[in-house]
């Protein structure tokens, strides 16, 4: 007989639940099945005939759908709705063997970390794509001179390529720390049971590999009660999301202020619209992915360290539902970065009238007319007091080294050019070319990293399946 | 002329910031002068004898220490302050080079870089002895049975030690995290000066390694603009107190339960009083702990990707405060573990009174009797809904098999013992001796990667300040 | 010509925004409209025909829906759809017309506003709903004795009454904030265009009242710029549910302690399972919908004070769905409660094995028997100690007095009994009939000004709606 | 005998805790024992003879101050070392009186509730101040020009008194929750003693009345198990906070493209540096203020609704430390928009180069010309398209109505002027005049409000001072 269950009890949890289930959960949950039966064979805990009877129900199911788009009435969840199917099939004394050492903690735990990956593996691969257009907006900018800011006010020139690279270190370090955090969901509770294992000698490292996970959980009870193979990720997207929204609203500071056209250039995207719309929705969906992810971490606190629903589908949906909206912010800032224009005049007239170059021109005259750095700054300073006279600059140059200025003007002109200011910065990591290089290579290094994380686990999951099928073939 | 500040912004942001400095951040800062001095008398940017007369000017301030309490009239911060200092001994135009081809930007963010790694360093070290209190007191609760909960009912016996090493695996995942991200702490920002770097031609690498750095920060803008050396030590710290938080709520729950003077047996501590007080505190620092990380991250959303002030002193001297109340809530922890007792008694009556033994029953009779799973847990629920009356059990098996449970009684009392419940869960990573290998295997794994993290930092950093002390010497 | 945008924001923002439009907003934007042309009209600003015939488009417009679910291609929202569609009916120089003395801006703040305002009114009649269940509740659990506890221990005897109104007077205080934080969504932006007003004599108090709002926001600039009619309810709602967490967390305490099936008894809702899973969901769903206020409210961190999109369809959307998880959380909570049980008995045995009421018996010696409270603690203490031999009670009286203890055994057993402890704390707010009194006139009071501000929210959006149907079927 | 506790305990609970007690709590406690004490004596719980030794050895408890400054050994926190003292001067029969009819419970929460409600008081003066500030500098800007932007971008042209207007509308609607929020920490709570009142025959209200409180909280057990009392204001404190963080967001948009040094001039601040920093720092100690709110806020989360010392010392220090950052935040505000410029030509500048005013010019069209919207958009349209030629506006004028454009060209330039655009906008709530009207009697009518409840409070502290003055003094 049937439960009963309360109305409110069924609309507000095992209903949601439910739909949850079967919109994002069913299909890992038939290879979850799968991989558990074909360990039972092999370990011998069910018998070749209960396996090939429960494999004819399941392929049967697979084949006709029967699964209701709502609860059935008196059901608790999917999966009971999936065993009554069974049992309906296979007869309930044998349907019965398909959950033998087995619990729903654990397999719904691995269920849901088999769904996660998946869609954190999506994104990744999102994000490597939105990183491509980057890299290569960045290296269109090589030579494009560009006003950078601090505290909101100009400061330096700088190059596209040097600025852009800069965010993108960002953004890869981050998507390194969600593929280390990743590492953290890519581990498999089957076996856990309950929360301490089971009598039956089940091999647990056969269904984490069948399944393409990274190994087993170490400990059974962990196995069911950690929350970090969500909270970390959630963390660490977090992170990313930061520097986008931090970057979202650079760009439209810049927007706003010096380049109002070009910079943010995106006519394509809204041709009758002011451009930085855009960097809003970029803003704003950082912000609720964001804030799902805190909200994901914060669900955890004070929360007994034991198996609690926590870990199961709602918050794990929310999640899943964060990352979407997270592709969807990528997705903008790749086209709005892809898009981006610049304007080399405006950078330039913005150098001049705030003398941001004046700083090189003090450091010149250290290097080359061996006058200390004192000196230096104050004949700057009073060349730019006096709106930039050269006769001033002289002036005060004699004055304060008893010698004249042995540059002509252009010399000067030079000293406080654009063009210059970028050239001598040769520093490792500065935006001349020679300093750039050291930033190229970290970047590469960075992305040759994530790809090949990237591969190992496509490489691991493709592995996995061919031994999924080829096992689950061999049951007959 | 020194500026005259308003005093609402002397009062409220310089002098707050000139005690942070004097508090926390001094001794790095001269680090930094040193390290910078001896790159740019290598590098020919500054004269040897310029070099020197520094040298003695700084050695003076360090006898001497000059810097008032609160920060002086008409002065900026505490850098200005230190190099009013130099001029007065070194004469303004020497006084001057100690600045070459740097700015605060890196000069800044470089010494808090230096301070915040120097303290998670501590809390880490701290992390590590209450880890091995933890694993001291799981090793002795091997043999210990207790009871653990699942949604806040009994649900299987185990051991102390299994409980125990799941809380640690956490922790030291965590931790390794931790590690993970003090990486990007742990770099160098001198060089990038205000944020493209200089034309002058610093050996960023040299500086670096001379203050102990992995490296320096691979693009100059983002060595000034990046938030991640803050935030995501912010996050790792937070999900290690979060775990905390959990573990605290979870030994309350026993405490108030179950064991009340027993699991969290701490009389040494509070003789007088009911000991899970000690928890709450653990609860409430953890708590404030990670609220402080929440703060820092979500400090800088929506702040342009730009130089700002929020990885300045205020921010960074409130995470490293809240290191501290970290390292406090370790200790409570540590304590409390350590002095954790364990009610065996308690623990068997509690599986006797709730049935937590009866699935090993039924799973026995699976195993042993060629009875199919329903049938095993149809004769079983006949048994506990009986008040576990063997003779009830006795002909349910009958009923349901046809022939008579060949087992004696001592053999269903077996079958019920909380002992056999946890001996035969011999899977990977359950409780049993059999099960607890790869447990332990995993930890002592874990623990030497964090060993041999800190100890190439540990390592690195003495190599650094034995060549920075040996330059240092060299000038003259 | 239409405009045409790029597939990502036509894919990652326009369509989502339409789709939101269409599933929430369309009927208040449609009020909203008609209260605008009204308004126009009475001051003269369209004439009467232009009103006709925008009247005649929008009324064959309502009758055949055909707004398509997907946005359709070129169009930038719902609103050019619809106005698409009244350029079709009226032909464009009338259609335009209806936007007259209107921006977007204003627009679509105010129908955002009334469509939370009237989520927010049916959260708060389902509050209203859940106070009735534990108000009745608590009336029946007037003479029922349960436990309290302090820091997860047994501390006092009172009753269900006692407990549940505590709990009941934290949940009104938290609606009476919702209130007067909706009082901030419950204001009108129309009449402030983009930000600064119009130059047309438009009547701002009038659409104001046709539309039901209490009145228009003061300052137009503010009108579109304040996050406050967002970020107070978040806030409100946010207090509520914490609430709810809270107190899930509590009775899940007691529903793994000490009143196993009983305080939580809610064998309708879950007959097969144990009872606290409920709770669990009580507090994921409190989590959950709590953790979306917060983020609506951080969404607004250092985002300039100007018109922005955080004021828009995406976050008022999550919003308004985190109100539905809000209201799923307290219908689980009222059914909890209204089906919780309680064990007298249980109760009593508590209150004995932790000698709860042992407090009682020296202040009824302090009180009756003329000693100090040191000596009565003393006395108390060595009759606690002995295991509650009575006889050590009456030598420990002996020796520190001098006299015998005059009370026979029986009053003695009275002195410590459970009921007792109750009836003798008459102090206002205590469990006992007189000290509840004032408890039930700060309920009764609560209730009815909740009540009074609900009918006058109500009375006034019924006399609105009338307002506005016959002003519109003047037009003609 | 006294306890010995574990030195961890010490150093990381009891002696913060201690130190906590000291710095922040003492005086309001002696406050409580006297109140306290009146009240018992009143009731006849205590005899004259025993108030008359408690009083005098209270004072000279007050003249000596023996309290050390860390914890003295084997104590657990201030009020056993003060009882210590007490004992010592009166014995400890009679100092044990002092703590009839009470627990630490209701004492320490009263207290903190004291404390709390001072440092509220004392930071809505320091807002209300701010405000003054700000409505005199509004007021000095009522006729100055100045561009608002929406979305970044110039949008309309207004007053620097409709744009400080409409942000102190934000922060009086801020206070004013925040004063009603304090509503909750203004209630008493002793009397209930551990959580369920006393068998003794207190008087709540009198207490409550001396101590200035508005009343007891009506429910003991409520009165220690809530959490609102620490968690409204700090919801109310975090909307203001939210508030002058948008607003620093925007004069930093604001300083760093339009008005470089003249909107946020603030010379006198900051002579020789660039403007915005002190802007800056608005918003990181509004961002550390606001994190520290929002922990406060989450610490409770899922913490059982029982007495637990999340109501305790460390986190209501944490809180009141909050205020104080809070109020050095508004400081800084206070004095920025003090000394607030603006340049009426730059804004001048902008409303041309941007087109600011065009849509006035298409009002008027339609209001002066008798043509339609739809017409008068378009005509607009090509005139600034031709980068705004006259002639080109006829021409569109003619070619769409047919007839020639009445008005001179002084007539165009003066519809395209800034001065009228403000003029015309009489709308209630815009920024000419006629619209500000509304506005000042907003913020009148709140101030008000605010200082109405001021008074209250204040006047009611008064009263009860005196009150408990004159009956401490008739203790004899």
């Amino acid at each position: 007989m049937s439960p009963v269950f309360d109305p409110a009890y069924v609309a507000r949890v095992l209903d949601p639940s439910y739909r949850n289930w079967r919109r994002l959960y069913y299909r890992d949950s038939v290879r979850v099945h799968r991989a558990h039966l074909v360990m039972l064979l092999e370990k011998g805990i069910v018998g070749s005939r209960t396996a090939a009877r429960l494999k004819a129900a399941m392929g049967t199911i697979d084949a006709s759908s029967p699964l209701p788009e709502s609860i059935p009435a008196g059901t608790e969840d999917l999966y009971f709705a999936y065993e009554a199917e069974l049992e309906r099939l296979a007869g309930p004394e044998e349907a019965a063997y398909l959950h033998t050492a087995r619990s729903r903690n654990d397999m719904d735990t691995t269920v849901f970390r088999l769904a996660l990956k998946r869609e954190l593996l999506a994104l990744i691969e999102n994000l490597r794509a939105c990183f491509d257009a980057i890299l290569a907006r960045a290296r269109r900018g090589e030579g494009e001179l560009t006003i950078l800011y601090t505290h909101g006010q100009p400061a330096n020139v700088s190059t596209t390529a040097h600025y852009l690279t800069a965010f993108l270190l960002d953004l890869l370090e981050g998507t390194e720390a969600l593929l280390a955090a990743m590492g953290s969901t890519d581990l498999c509770s089957l076996g856990a049971c309950a929360i301490t294992g089971t009598g039956f000698p089940v091999d647990r490292r056969r269904t984490a590999s069948l399944l393409g996970f990274r190994a087993p959980v170490a400990n059974s009870y962990r196995a069911i009660s950690t929350s970090h193979w969500l909270v970390m990720p959630a963390q660490a997207l977090r992170l990313l999301l930061g520097d986008a929204g931090r970057f979202a609203a650079d760009l439209l500071h810049k927007a706003s202020c010096d380049f109002p056209d070009e910079l943010v250039q995106a006519s394509s995207i809204m041709p009758q619209k002011r451009n930085p719309v855009i960097l809003e929705h970029v803003r704003i969906q950082a912000g609720m992915a964001a804030g799902a992810c805190a909200s994901v971490e914060e669900l955890f606190r004070n929360v007994p360290y034991q198996d609690v629903n926590e870990v199961a589908d709602a918050p794990v949906t929310m999640f899943i539902d964060a990352l979407a909206t997270a592709s969807s912010c990528f997705d903008l800032l790749r086209a709005t970065i892809a898009g981006m224009g610049v304007n080399e005049d405006r950078a330039r007239e913005i150098a001049s009238r705030f003398g941001v170059t004046t700083t090189e021109l003090a450091d010149r005259l250290v290097r080359e007319c061996g006058i200390g750095f004192r000196s230096a700054h104050r004949i700057c300073g009073v060349f730019v007091r006096s709106g930039r006279d050269k006769d001033n600059l002289r002036r005060a140059f004699r004055e304060s080294t008893g010698t004249d200025l042995a540059w002509p003007d252009e010399t000067i002109d030079e000293a406080l050019g654009a063009e210059l200011f970028v050239a001598v910065r040769r520093t490792e990591g500065g935006p001349s070319p020679e300093g750039m290089a050291s930033v190229y290579e970290a970047i590469d290094a960075a992305m040759a990293r994530i790809d090949a994380a990237l591969d190992e686990v496509g490489e691991r999951g493709r592995k996995a399946d061919a031994a999924l099928d080829a096992a689950w073939a061999a049951i007959r």
